[in-house]
């Protein structure tokens, strides 16, 4: 049962004065239930439970952290029908998107727990002592990953599921032995309230301490800006706009203390055809991308909003292929009227660029909150000309660049800002041959996709999902998959230390069987003294 | 031989028209050799010389890395006297700490050298595809390192090699694939230009592309903040004070594309003295202490500023012999008169603070410029209250604390600003008894030592030099070590690359013999189709 409350802790809490109402952009009206605002006072209760919760919780054993997470998993899918159902009325988004999401959002925890119970995670690094070494004997250092302390992380309205609640972050963070207070997004106010439930319900099966885990509703932005300006906070991650991105980096980088702050925000995902591609396999090309750029009505990061292609008879016939075939496409119901209001608007600003051609775009009316898809096309030159171009409009949107030739394409991408993702269609063969435009966008991108679509993420050890700024505010660090956990650890060195005083990952015995560096050689075995 | 100008790329250069000159403060006399501060002109050279040549050093081999970094080593032996000498005449340091700090410098360069002939550095991960996977096929995504671009770093004054022109922070980062541009320390500028030519040979010798590394003078703060604002710069390197490092780091932040600084900064590298050993063993590490607090005139950031004990009989003998054993030790040359300024100066007013004791303090004319050490005690309370007392005075300086109890004591450590060691002196047991005050400490530092000196870094893998901030602005990172490569370089994803195309760490053949993640499994075995 959705109660509408803050959990501060493993406590329902609603002190505050401030309420709202999540909307259903399906049926446009409001939902019932009235959500209580967090309160200063909530706020730094959470803070100071999660500062308290750090202090046991940073020395969980991996094996417990692992039954936490796969107890989170567990607890999600048993809110059953209810979590889905509060899904597609806060979203609008259908029931198959609800349950994909719910799969992948219990497979992110379960990848954790598997990381973190086998423990080599850690990196654990031994460089053991020689005493006889000249002109000064050598000391035992050893080395490993301890979490940084409480994180916030910022829940995103694109994946109510997979990115907010108990999505990546708060995965990637409870892995690491970090306390998590959640500012919940607004636009699925309950959903992240079940989730929260179910991670609190997991706590305390599995005997985290009270503050491990809080989720703070919120309608407007004081309860993001007092968590990171709070003193006690150690890091944020953030997934959403460039511009709320970049504020919360800029307010977490000028604290007294300044902290980390991952924000993966926005990302036109430049698509370059070449022109075998577009001559052999344009049709075919067309038809795929109209499906990858209406995908979830578009409100994907990692949705591809700006195509580029060499001038000429073969990439028209594309555009003219890829505007049929987006129109066939019927649109669908965008996640908020603030999103659609936001698309609409952006979209229209756009339309109104000088230069740009519009070859497909809906006018005709359609359900009210639905995202009506368009295609747009304008000449090389005048997009490096005008950088109001090289913008993302959020939704089912996309740009074809008419280059002059193949140096114009890569001037292009050199001009472009930093980006989740690039991809190349092309032959094999003209691949090999524009080695070029393939350096150039890889200095751009934090993943280059060959013969494929960017939309679809796939939660493994290889995937980087991050990027240059501003598809990132670090693009050191990934966001999706079992490294994203490195965003919340610090490497942390213990010398001379006693043997039994040293966590079990550092001990000689190496209790844990982990896999550890120790002098200079990658072992699991034990150091014999 | 010096001759004054900035190395832009490969070429010595002269265009400007600021000059300075060094100064000996053995001698209390300037250096003969006239340096010529780089202009604009020459800082937007050799960023685009940089820019340039990252377009072929970021795909260069590692063997031939490797060639580099051990060619630089090679040149830097091969200086000779003249480097010794010119290290003296800009530092006053002995002639001793000019050739350990040389060996260390060559020790670094091919410790990096090692890394990336051996290869894994890189983290090769490879997620191969699953094509019969449902619901949807399952793509290849394969994940390795990549550099970030140009890197500015700043030389250290304290360290004129080590930390410097061809330093840890130079070494890593063309370790990684980066071309590096420093900015030299105008207080070493002839050791720097010594140095750069070492590194400029070397890198015609091994056929680097031009502008892989530039040198450039500069006396006051403008060449550092056009060098931080540049667009084209995509890292900064940075050991010194917490105002120039925070600086720097809001500099970076507030470009339009922000930049990681890792800044190394200011410590008081806590020691905390317990009760047991400061009764059995007070007197051996009082003499100890005498040591390390005035080893190379206190100018390391390692230094140990600050010791902590519990107030009794045993801790005021502490106090005395380590009085009586720091006045013993003759006072050292500091590295230049603005050195000694600013630490007569922070001397003077934190011996003016009230409640402080000051129990050694050398008032005896010694040689000019010479570094007079000096000890203060002050009980808990009057620590607590008043955070001047926190502050690190750069120089042979100390102060104990003496706290009421472990309680106190405890408080103290969790007041504390992050610091780059924290050092406890214990008998075994004692160590066991009191974890809590651990667990605190391990929060404010980047790493911990038992019974010894917090001086003295050792590179090796398991090191982490680093810690909350201010010790450094970033505490994912350490700047020493083979690890230190990974504050300059991004993971980077291929998802569905034709096999030929793939850089040599991916290919299915693993043609470097490298140690990668395939399909969650370590290994060096080749992929077969």
């Amino acid at each position: 049962m959705i109660t509408g409350k803050n959990y501060i802790g493993n406590l329902l809490s609603s002190v505050g004065t401030i309420n709202f109402k999540t909307f259903n952009p399906q049926t446009n009206l409001e939902n019932e239930i009235v959500f209580s605002e967090a309160s200063i006072i909530e706020i730094e209760k959470a803070v100071n439970l999660a500062t308290e919760a750090f202090k046991t919780f940073k020395n969980i054993s991996g094996v417990q952290k692992a039954e936490f997470l796969n107890e989170i998993a567990y607890q999600i899918e048993a809110l059953g029908d209810e979590l889905i159902q509060t899904y597609c009325s806060e979203t609008g988004l259908p029931e198959g998107r609800a349950i994909g999401e719910r799969g992948r959002t219990v497979f992110q925890l379960r990848s954790f727990a598997n990381v973190v119970e086998e423990g080599s995670w850690v990196e654990a690094s031994i460089d053991t002592a020689d005493l006889n070494r000249q002109p000064i004997p050598k000391v035992d250092i050893r080395k490993m990953l301890v979490p940084l302390g409480p994180v916030v992380v910022f829940g995103a309205s694109n994946f109510p599921l997979a990115y907010s609640t108990a999505g990546g972050d708060t995965a990637a963070a409870l892995a690491a032995g970090c306390p998590v207070i959640v500012k919940s997004h607004p636009m699925h106010a309950g959903t992240g309230e079940l989730v929260a439930s179910a991670i609190i319900k997991a706590a305390e099966k599995t005997n985290m301490p009270n503050g491990v885990f809080s989720n703070l509703n919120s309608s407007g932005i004081e309860v993001g800006v007092s968590l990171v300006k709070h003193p006690k906070v150690k890091a944020v991650g953030f997934t959403g706009s460039i511009r709320g991105g970049r504020a919360l980096y800029d307010m977490a980088g000028q604290r007294p203390e300044p902290i980390p702050v991952f924000a993966e925000m926005g990302s036109v995902n430049p698509v370059i055809i070449l022109p075998n591609a577009t001559k052999n396999k344009g049709e075919d090309w067309a038809k795929t991308y109209a499906g990858s750029i209406t995908m979830g009505s578009g409100q994907f990061c990692t949705n591809p909003g700006l195509i580029l292609g060499i001038k000429g008879e073969d990439l028209s016939n594309f555009i003219k292929n890829l505007s049929e075939e987006i129109v066939k496409i019927e649109p669908t119901c965008m996640l908020h009227p603030n999103i659609i209001g936001a698309y609409e608007n952006n979209k229209a600003k756009m339309l109104a660029q000088k230069g740009l051609t519009t070859t497909a775009d809906i006018k005709s009316e359609s359900l009210k909150n639905y995202g009506r898809q368009a295609i747009t096309t304008v000449e090389g030159d005048t997009f490096l000309k005008n950088t109001a171009l090289h913008q993302e409009v959020f939704g089912p949107f996309s740009m074809v660049v008419q280059c002059e030739n193949t140096e114009q394409l890569e001037l292009i991408i050199s001009k472009l800002e930093g980006q989740l993702t690039g991809t190349i269609l092309a032959e094999n063969e003209e691949l090999k041959n524009n080695r070029s435009i393939l350096s150039t966008l890889q200095n751009r991108v934090g993943r280059i996709i060959f013969n494929g679509v960017p939309t679809g993420v796939e939660v493994c050890a290889s995937m980087v999902h991050g990027g240059p700024y501003p598809a990132s505010t670090d693009s050191r660090f990934t966001a999706v998959g079992i490294n994203s956990i490195k965003r919340w650890v610090r490497p942390f060195s213990y010398q001379s230390w006693p043997n039994e005083l040293l966590p079990d990952e550092l001990k000689n015995e190496n209790p844990l069987g982990i896999s550890r560096l120790v002098d200079t050689i990658q072992t699991q075995n034990a150091i014999i003294e």
